[in-house]
């Protein structure tokens, strides 16, 4: 199964070609967030580079938030146009658990976190179980010192990934079980691991109608939801528009 | 500090580009061994996504094999001769040691190890200690069965990567203690690992006179030396050459 695994729901922009297990080209790259002009030419080089056609894929697997607004839409947008032309599976999976992917550690207890400023974090709590991130405690927008909260009462050591040196005195004295030292490289997405993961994974039934999970509101849905309250829960923004 | 890591040493070519603890950008690339064609152009291109200049450059951090001749070739010209003509730090780190830095595991026990057909192995024991692979039993060209014989008697996990695959049933029968499930992701050199850790190694003293660590003779040395027998601990093939 020929696999394209793509990430730019933050800064750093990801791309992987996979065939099965083999990951025959990846990417990241940290260094400016120009992915709406970086992404398709990666995306055409690696495949070149893997001597891959488009029409050779059988799945795009997208990292479809939480994170950037911009970022996430990009690559669902990328993804998704890739899918319907070609015909192809589309899989998305958490950004979050893209990064918890990077912990090769059987059993590990993984936080990986996206800063969204003000005290704020995207971060989700994982487990490795089987070489795959599982879910402990779902992704969501929240307060740092709550999520840390309740990490701590799991009283085990815990990875903390991503934007955690943002906030690494607050984590260094509130979780008191020792977390493990972090190599930076650890902390960008990998999308080969979500890539060699993502064969397992069920596609999305609806191409068409699938919408990145950006777990915050953005203005302009609040202020329609504030305009519109009785439509709050029978119609979508992003449908409505 | 600006550094340039690359890794052509085996099947896989990667490069990686770093700032400092931050990866500005890293590519593995494991389709074809097009290295001579592929590793300058990857270099330009990844120091023109990270704005970067040669001139930029504070050093270069190379594996210098075990692996293929001709790749560990391709990736040391290329190092000396940027280390050279830029006048900058070249480091030079074990191409088994790149591998094993992919461990993110403090305290793991990691068995780095590449083909050499014929039931002979490229191989080394390293322990990730203060998050950097340390030699326990140094790299070597040796017989699988001798090397696992060695590897056991530490009666620890051990995390055999690269290709570890091919040996798959001799290390499942040889040694007892559990070995932890690897990501093929592991098996991949990414070089962006041993350039964070490329800061803090000692630099080559003498770039000019440096040499791979090849770890075997080539057949033209093997016999050269048979017809030079008294010359064999006084005189370098290479540097006759």
């Amino acid at each position: 199964m020929k696999i394209l695994a793509i990430d730019t729901s933050n800064r750093p922009l990801s791309v992987a070609v996979l065939d099965d297990d083999t990951v025959l080209a990846a990417i990241t790259v940290t260094v400016h967030q120009k992915h709406a002009e970086y992404l398709l030419p990666e995306i055409e080089r690696l495949l070149a580079m893997a001597d891959l056609k488009p029409t050779d894929l059988d799945r795009v697997v997208v990292a479809a938030g939480p994170g950037s607004y911009t970022g996430i839409r990009i690559a669902v947008t990328t993804a998704k146009t890739l899918a319907a032309t070609l015909d192809i599976d589309l899989v998305a999976v958490s950004s979050l658990e893209t990064l918890a992917a990077n912990v090769p550690v059987e059993g590990a207890l993984v936080a990986p976190l996206f800063d969204a400023r003000n005290q704020n974090v995207f971060a989700g709590l994982y487990r490795i179980s089987g070489g795959v991130p599982t879910p402990v405690i779902a992704d969501a927008h929240t307060n740092i010192a709550d999520f840390l909260k309740a990490v701590t009462e799991y009283a085990e050591p815990v990875w903390f990934l991503g934007n955690a040196n943002h906030f690494a005195d607050l984590i260094n004295t509130t979780v008191s079980a020792a977390t493990p030292r972090i190599s930076p490289w650890l902390n960008l997405p990998q999308v080969a691991t979500i890539g060699l993961l993502g064969q397992q994974l069920d596609p999305v039934a609806d191409v068409d109608r699938f919408v990145p999970n950006y777990l915050r509101l953005t203005q302009a849905e609040a202020e329609w939801q504030a305009k519109n309250p009785n439509k709050k829960d029978t119609e979508s923004y992003v449908e409505k528009i």
